[in-house]
């Protein structure tokens, strides 16, 4: 029986285009891109196609392209980069309490090195106050970091209206869209970010490749240190064979969007309808509108999130509890703490992130499937008994 | 015709059987390895199969690997780790000025944070003095980093002497081990190295996917902050397509040493001699036996190496002027310099590394073409013509 996948935001499978690419470039292409006899040359090219396919996905010039390892690198990039490239200026960062670990480990070593930070908690629904960040900086600040879309609710930040205010008060702003690039349309013109990370494997291209767009201008000291690779930006040999992937993956996003959204948005419609009218205690993560078209959080009373995702695997179901990245830790979701949920609740989350290959029936399969499992766990909940008594 | 590829340091081919490996994983294997379901276990058995073939090749134990995008990675993240994981103790690196730019680069940083680097002369050879290294050390001391073999003229330094006097000294000590690592063997146990660096590229794996070696107990910082991968120590989707390929390009290095070892130093003894005898005013770089078996630095007075790479080239010759992560930069190599070298004779440096799929029939062709193209750039030379008038 082959799997449902329903965990997209841990990664998405190769699009057989990008199977294509990869093996067609593994088979047939060879060279250091950097070399200057001919050969090189035909690396440089493929990297240099790669670097365009990917600009165009965000409306961004080549040039303000850089490839990286992933979207965890791209983002420790952005943040260290300009805190160090900037630290004659100032040592205060402003980020929320929903980012990624990327963001916040990347803070958490700057603070090691004497940087300050404040942290702006989001509400209910895991939004950023544009007010808040405003109000936040001062006259230290030299870089604000919101993302543009969370990992674990898929709610979209007022990305635009923050970008505003970092353009008045002159501070660089970095957006960590790994979860958004590729699965909605984004455009850093129109955003009016300085920096913005992305990673291939949110759409259909390989893991452990991503990039960092870098506005021209932005002052970013490198995160990688040696050779002149990416202009002088990142060192390092590129992964060639991904970046290839990468490129085809993000022309291939472009051109498919205006039918995957419709697609990914009628599924999360009837999921979290069944969900609401199959099982009782529940609650819908997220914001209602403003939210990745591909994402489900759900959070279900009396049982636990880990238990609900083995017993969904043995049905052949993949879904996941929290994002990726902070699988093997057993403390509940900051992201949905912040929100200001118990803990209690917020270990009962399951999240089901959809992807192209999905279809209705794996939605009504799921409506069919953890109904039961939810009551058993709930029949042997002490809590629910009491609850219910 | 196909190109006569002369330049392994700058990334070698992949094997046959990566290139297998490698499209297999594509075909067929999906998931991210932290996953807790049943498809991300697929991926997480591949991740840690690699990780024991890449262990084996450096007899180190798999835990103690942790994969990275590549050389540089690698060496940022022991160099800067260290830095910060001990900033405590002490604000003192030592090095050597032959070090590749991902290790002088990523001290170029440090420098910034307020860290103080003691940089070691070379001899002739190159050779780093392992009495000037504890001559060097003082009770700030909290890094030594010195390469294992030169990627411009190949010199194998005294690793197992310098860690000596590391341990002696309680001083964490790092080897880039890049260049060497999948050619020479390569001991972790028997060098007594608390850190060492390698890269996949330099031994018919891919591009872009390398591996640092830490010792158990190393105080290191992760350089990637994020999620809980590699154990909490590097974070990111792993880039799992290139890590399987790096796995079995390790596991070949292992078993093809004993055959690739002579093959590789009868081409380099027979393009030394052959060079030797058909071109005056030469110099051959590099410790004439401490040295790695598949590199020929050769400096020709009179005339650019640029020259001489792009008229190589011409005849289908692949062969490079100095480190392909220096490429673009004009200067002359700073390691032919640091050995006593004048400009302009390093100018005229050409750097010829073999690899598995070359042969004497190889040689012979750049012994046929390089002379007479020597002596067209000399004829055009008026440094040449006035010192032989």
């Amino acid at each position: 029986m082959t799997p449902i996948y329903l965990d997209h935001l841990a990664g998405t499978p190769l699009h057989p285009q990008v199977k294509e690419a990869m093996i067609h470039h593994i088979q047939h292409v060879f060279g250091n891109p950097v070399a200057d006899y001919s050969l090189g040359q035909q690396a440089s090219q493929a990297l240099e196609k790669a670097r365009e396919q990917v600009a165009a996905l965000i409306n961004a010039d080549p040039k303000e392209i850089v490839f990286t390892s992933g979207g965890t690198e791209s983002v420790n990039h952005a943040v260290k980069g300009v805190a160090i490239g900037l630290r004659e200026r100032g040592r205060h960062l402003i980020t929320s309490n929903i980012e990624h670990k990327s963001v916040l480990n990347s803070i958490r070593t700057l603070r090691l090195l004497d940087y300050r930070v404040t942290s702006l908690e989001v509400d209910r629904y895991g939004l950023v106050d544009p007010a808040a960040v405003e109000k936040a900086i001062t006259k230290d600040t030299i870089l604000i970091t919101i993302m543009l879309a969370n990992n674990e609710i898929g709610t979209i930040e007022p990305i635009r209206d923050i970008a505003r205010i970092a353009q008045k008060h002159k501070v660089v702003f970095h957006t960590d869209a790994v979860d958004a690039v590729g699965v909605i349309p984004v455009d850093v013109q129109d955003l009016g970010v300085n920096l913005l990370s992305l990673a291939a494997n949110m759409f259909y291209g390989p893991p452990g490749v991503g990039a960092l767009y870098i506005k021209k201008g932005t002052p970013v000291w490198p995160l990688l240190d040696g050779g002149m690779q990416e202009n002088k930006r990142r060192a390092g040999t590129e992964n060639l064979i991904g970046i290839v992937g990468m490129g085809v993956a993000a022309e291939l996003a472009k051109k498919e969007m205006p039918e995957r959204l419709p697609r990914l948005q009628a599924l999360k419609d009837r999921l979290t309808r069944g969900l609401l009218e199959r099982i009782p205690d529940i609650q819908i993560n997220g914001h209602p509108t403003q939210c990745l078209p591909h994402v489900v959080s759900v959070s279900i009373k009396y049982v636990e999130g880990e238990s609900l995702m083995l017993m969904l695997d043995e049905e052949g179901i993949c879904a996941a509890t929290r994002s990726a990245c902070a699988s093997g830790s057993l403390r509940a979701s900051h992201v949905l703490i912040a929100t200001g949920m118990d803990f209690a609740t917020a270990q009962g989350t399951l999240l089901f992130s959809f992807g192209r290959d999905n279809t209705e029936a794996d939605v009504d399969r799921v409506l069919e499937v953890l109904p039961p499992i939810v009551q058993t766990l709930r029949d042997m909940s002490p809590l629910y008994k009491k609850a219910h008594q």
